[in-house]
């Protein structure tokens, strides 16, 4: 059973998960990503991961079997389990809960060759609408507090198979991060009575000089203050508080921009490491007026060395206007395979 | 100029300096240490960093020529410049100020092929006086609210350079991790007019299970909810608000456990990456009853994913109790090299 344990200090949750230490990529021994044949998210190969929890079959193939275009399974080595109790108990001056929560795996495609970036606008817009599927469900569980959605790309950014895919964790805490930007946005929307993601918005269209590019429903801008060089957040241009909560319109455009702004960076950067996150409001009708949901992806260019873990501060050495610019003007190839 | 920029949501600033992406490990392009001849903090290569700041020289050797046991410089490619003034202004909704601040680099020892780990005792109390000494003349400038002391050892760490040094960033903000940290002692100290880390340190005697190593005046200890696998915290076991207060005696002892601690992750650990990174409270007195210094040590095994950049949580596969009992036990041979 993983074990939550809160640091007394700062009060930051750690998840500690001795099945994670039995992944392939074990620490210490150099991360090696599983390849072709062996690879636990190749069709054929489905008896490698726990029992799918849904897929999308054009053919009506069996469960569990070939013939599938996305498979969403349980991850083999879950940082937090789903069966139990919660358990919140104190340890001596400590505090720790059991490691109660789900941990998922959207395998995005068959294909093992084929990054996100690759497939075809309906493929995207599938995997965008499994992540839809599996909030909702999720959402449905009084354990879970909040429900991260993110992936990792290659080695560097963490990803210990290389098959394309993304992953979801349910908390049963909402985490600090999250609790930082609502409390950050309401006191915001406390003072001036506007969503403060709406406002950056409308900066960002008058000062123009960070915008990767743009259509009728989001935005793609490098922030004010970004961590990361060519660090680039996703954001839809009307006030949209939850994901799960787009129309179909934002739904497609979103297919659109992703795979551009995913396309420029991979073709700027050489197919850089990177990690994207979907922000979005915990369940409830609380966050509507001040929280907007939105993308943040950061390449892996930097490593974050000690002056970044002592402070929570970043130095970047990319001003965000020039990594706007330049990803902005990158000519890009067609770069679509039907999977 | 470098420039700081404030994230408009969480309020966490981040520093713009496109001066650190002239450094030789330029990212992107595969990040290589500088070795041997090339190397600038090796003797007889002086002129290859800006003028020192202070030095010791048993021979007493004229400034910026060899002879130096320990030299401290200007970092050549400072995150933060010293000469200005701070020009706090808006920029839209956004805010930023001039990067202003000191960076400086302790070059630990002469020799390019020694960690500071290798050196013996009276060289690492130098190291650690040195610290001392650019505290008391920085913490003079009224400009600056923190300083940060660190090291990065290894790639992994962030080190773009090979020979043994430890950085030095002073601050015109108090840094948000800091600020957390005495936000979180405070609190406890106004509930239990006790200071926490003495009370971390009793449970840690009464547990047994997650130290590592002792003497009279410190204590190492895995803490109870570590982020990363083998990360060790070292700390006074009486209460010292400030690094810059600790007597002979603890200085002493302070060289032995330091060099006993990383002498355990270098054997045990095959030499990893690690930060290092000495957390002691601002400037002023107000601190005095509530924060203690101390220092925090985190090898680099894992990598940073997703679910850490969107939650602030993070996922650790070793208990602290199998971590503490590993090093503990470890049979170390005599690694001390005259230098």
């Amino acid at each position: 059973m993983p074990e939550l344990r809160k640091d007394p200090i700062i009060g930051r949750w750690v998840i500690i998960s001795t099945e994670r230490g039995k992944r392939p990529s074990h620490f210490g021994l150099g991360e090696k990503q599983v390849t072709s044949k062996a690879c636990p998210f190749c069709p054929g190969n489905e008896s490698a991961t726990p029992r799918e929890i849904m897929a999308f079959r054009p053919d009506g193939s069996e469960a569990n079997k070939p013939g599938w275009s996305l498979r969403v399974v349980p991850n083999k080595y879950p940082a937090l389990i789903i069966e139990g109790n919660l358990d919140r108990e104190p340890k001596g001056i400590y505090d720790r809960m059991n490691g109660i929560g789900a941990h998922e795996v959207f395998i995005e495609t068959p294909s093992h060759e084929h990054d996100l970036v690759d497939l075809p606008h309906q493929k995207i817009k599938d995997v965008l609408w499994a992540y839809r599927e599996r909030y909702l469900d999720l959402q449905r569980d009084p354990r879970f507090k909040y429900i991260l959605l993110f992936k990792n790309h290659g080695e560097a950014a963490g990803a210990s198979v290389e098959h394309s895919h993304s992953q979801l964790i349910a908390t049963p805490i909402i985490p600090k991060r999250v609790a930082e930007e609502l409390t950050g946005a309401k006191k915001y929307f406390d003072y001036k009575e506007r969503c403060i993601f709406c406002d950056i918005i409308r900066q960002e269209i008058t000062d123009q000089e960070r915008i990767v590019c743009e259509n009728d429903s989001l935005i793609a801008f490098a922030p004010y203050a970004s961590r990361f060089p060519f660090e680039t957040w996703l954001m839809p241009k009307t006030h949209v508080c939850h994901y799960v909560d787009m129309d179909a319109d934002m739904h497609d455009e979103l297919a659109t921009i992703l795979k551009e702004v995913l396309s420029r960076l991979k073709t700027g950067l050489a197919n850089p490491a990177f990690n994207y996150i979907l922000h979005t409001a915990p369940v409830g009708n609380e966050y509507r007026d001040f929280y907007h949901w939105h993308i943040e992806i950061i390449p892996k260019l930097t490593k974050v060395a000690g002056f970044e873990w002592g402070t929570g501060f970043y130095i970047n050495p990319t001003r965000p206007e020039d990594a706007a610019r330049f990803l902005k003007e990158l000519t890009l190839s067609e770069r679509t395979v039907s999977v």
